[in-house]
């Protein structure tokens, strides 16, 4: 069967899909004629059914999700969701039977870039329902999420309705690594066994807003000169002490922002991630105390608020087992790694067995349009998601 | 004199004025009503004459300016145009004749915080014309410039039209401190002796927007670090190493701005000052080179470019020497200082001799609601300015 998998890859990376369908509506038309039954949830969650044997066991979840960024590229999401539907075209072409139903997942508003938050689609799933906070929810655009969600719903009518959450055996999630490690040591296949754990903070330190030119030194409350000694302190310790741990600030502002004018304050958001919740615990603290001692040495006051907190999850040891023992029937190089990125299966890890396959994505550059995963490695990253769901299926016992 | 000075000094401060009457129409008004001839040249700055013994004699100039920043105070300015003002009518009051004309002027437009740039009526006055480009420019309200001016001279039609520029036999200005200096040393008179040069940079700094979460610290090409680097650099050297330095960063912003992606870039402006031109050469090279060295440690570039430099201007011996002599006269403590901000003066000086006289603001603030004088500074002020008037007069040997 991988040569299948190879013929029908080769085919689709040599030409570029133009149709102007919706990535979903195009994935539930080849999923309908090759006889799969095609579902949809009330967050617009796309599930496709192969059945098992046991049509009443739980089935075991593939997939990842179909939306991407603004100027997001063609990998993220799409190839674990498209190599998924692979995985049940393979089975399908081969005459597997396997004994628990296997469906393919595609995850709604993975990205959380036009309706934040991310990942609802698998949020909801895990939690059941939808919190209620979200339906007031507006987009960039301004218009409501509860609106755009019953419009793509609409959109999809030949799928069969089905109820929010419900049990499943496992999942597994095909990704691109979207960042340079694999890419840089040559592996083709990471085996994640975990999701690290990651803080945003934001931090606005006041000072005194002043004329750039009257203004001595002395008498100067400057906030930009008490971030830049906090984060230089920072930057010199947080990740250079720790090759786990990450520090980010993507943005800044000072306020009012005259080029003739001492800021009288400075925000900044800080996005911390670590595996180990002790860790991060610590590295909080670290950056607390660098924003508090520096604000006071020149005069400022700081304000700190953690606007998220996502615990470290680990991901299950029999999937991963599963997947390891997939590399070696596959004979491909893989090394054990954390994701730094947040995925469904984070949310989905809250009720069920799950892991992660990664593939290299080249110069580690995803959400940009220059994102790529050479061909080669989406075959691995394929062949890697049919064996190790065979695989998984047995590590899990779930055979009966 | 000095009893009508504080005498009027403390009526007006014991009051608020709430007459909804534009302030030049209102000076104006006031100035018709003692007798001074009112003009208004083509960019309504507002003259109000004294004559001199000597009618064809160049006009001696004293004032300032009376608009304000949105969220301005009530001294900046209007202090140095009012002072003048009291100073004519003080010369009346006491039947003082002078062998020149006095004039107190009110420059249009000095804060420029509607219409870009700042200083006009002082500009255009010293170069005889208005230059062509100010036609198009657009106010921060989409009005155009050239429309707003002629509103401005049909509101005053009391006043006769003058041309643009003309010879001037000097020019004083009164204006607060908008520092901490004076007030800190309790020294109630500062004498400027020139207004520094200044410089302003932009500096963008590019490197590689990436995940928050999945590139590690090897990987990262992030211009936060590298201006957090070079900027470290620059606080702990160009101010603490040189008193008379001045480097502000007023205005900073990451792009794209996401909480969990390093940056793309890393835009920020340098405002640099100093009275001397050399040290500014050295100070603005080090600002390039603190940049480039650490753009090139992180693998990121640099592009900087000037947006504004403005030279050093130094005032005129002989108008400070009769300040010092005024100072001498009333027995005010006093001490030279340089303006760290622009002036109408800084123009003037281009056409005539000329210095300022500076009183202390609480807590060195300006361009802010809270700005305040005290009546006893305003007093003494006011006091120096028609002092330095008369004694200027004299060092400048204008008497005929």
């Amino acid at each position: 069967m991988p040569q299948s998998v190879q013929r029908r890859q080769a085919a689709s990376t040599g030409r570029r899909l133009v149709r102007k369908t919706r990535p979903p509506a195009l994935l539930a038309e080849l999923a309908l004629r090759r006889g799969f039954r095609v579902y949809q949830d009330p967050l617009a969650n796309l599930f496709i059914r192969r059945d098992g044997k046991d049509g009443h066991h739980p089935p075991f979840l593939i997939g990842s999700h179909l939306d991407s960024q603004p100027t997001g590229g063609r990998y993220d999401g799409a190839l674990g969701t498209l190599a998924a539907f692979e995985v049940l075209e393979t089975l399908e072409d081969a005459g597997i039977v396997t004994d628990v139903p296997i469906e393919v997942v595609a995850w709604t508003n993975e990205e959380g870039s036009r309706f934040a938050p991310g990942a609802m689609g698998s949020m909801a799933f895990s939690l059941g329902h939808i919190p209620e906070s979200w339906q007031d929810i507006q987009g960039t655009d301004g218009v409501f999420w509860r609106d755009a969600l019953a419009e793509t719903i609409a959109a999809l009518p030949v799928a069969e309705q089905r109820a929010l959450g419900f049990p499943i055996s496992g999942y597994l999630e095909l990704h691109i690594e979207q960042g340079p490690s694999l890419e840089n040591e040559n592996i083709p296949i990471g085996i994640v066994t975990g999701v690290q754990g990651t803080r945003w903070l934001e931090v606005t330190v006041a000072g005194q807003a002043a004329h750039a030119g009257t203004t001595q030194l002395a008498f100067r409350r400057d906030p930009m000169v008490a971030v830049t000694s906090a984060l230089h302190m920072l930057y010199e310790t947080v990740m250079p002490e720790d090759d786990n741990a990450r520090l980010t600030i993507g943005r800044i502002a000072a306020l009012p922002g005259s080029v003739n004018a001492i800021p009288g304050s400075v925000s900044l958001t800080v996005d911390l991630r670590h595996p180990l919740t002790d860790r991060l615990n610590t590295i909080e603290a670290q950056v607390l105390a660098a924003f508090q001692a520096s604000a006071a040495l020149h005069g400022c006051k700081v304000d700190i608020r953690k606007t998220f907190d996502m615990s470290p999850a680990p991901f299950s040891k029999a999937v991963i087992e599963g997947v390891e023992q997939a590399a070696g029937h596959l004979g491909l190089p893989s090394k054990h790694m954390i994701s730094g990125a947040f995925h469904d299966a984070l949310y989905v890890a809250r009720v069920a067995p799950r892991a992660m396959i990664f593939v290299p994505c080249r110069d580690g550059l995803s959400h940009n349009e220059a994102e790529y995963v050479d061909p080669e490695h989406s075959v691995a990253g394929t062949q890697m998601l049919f064996q190790s769901t065979l695989d998984v299926l047995n590590t899990l016992a779930i055979k009966q």
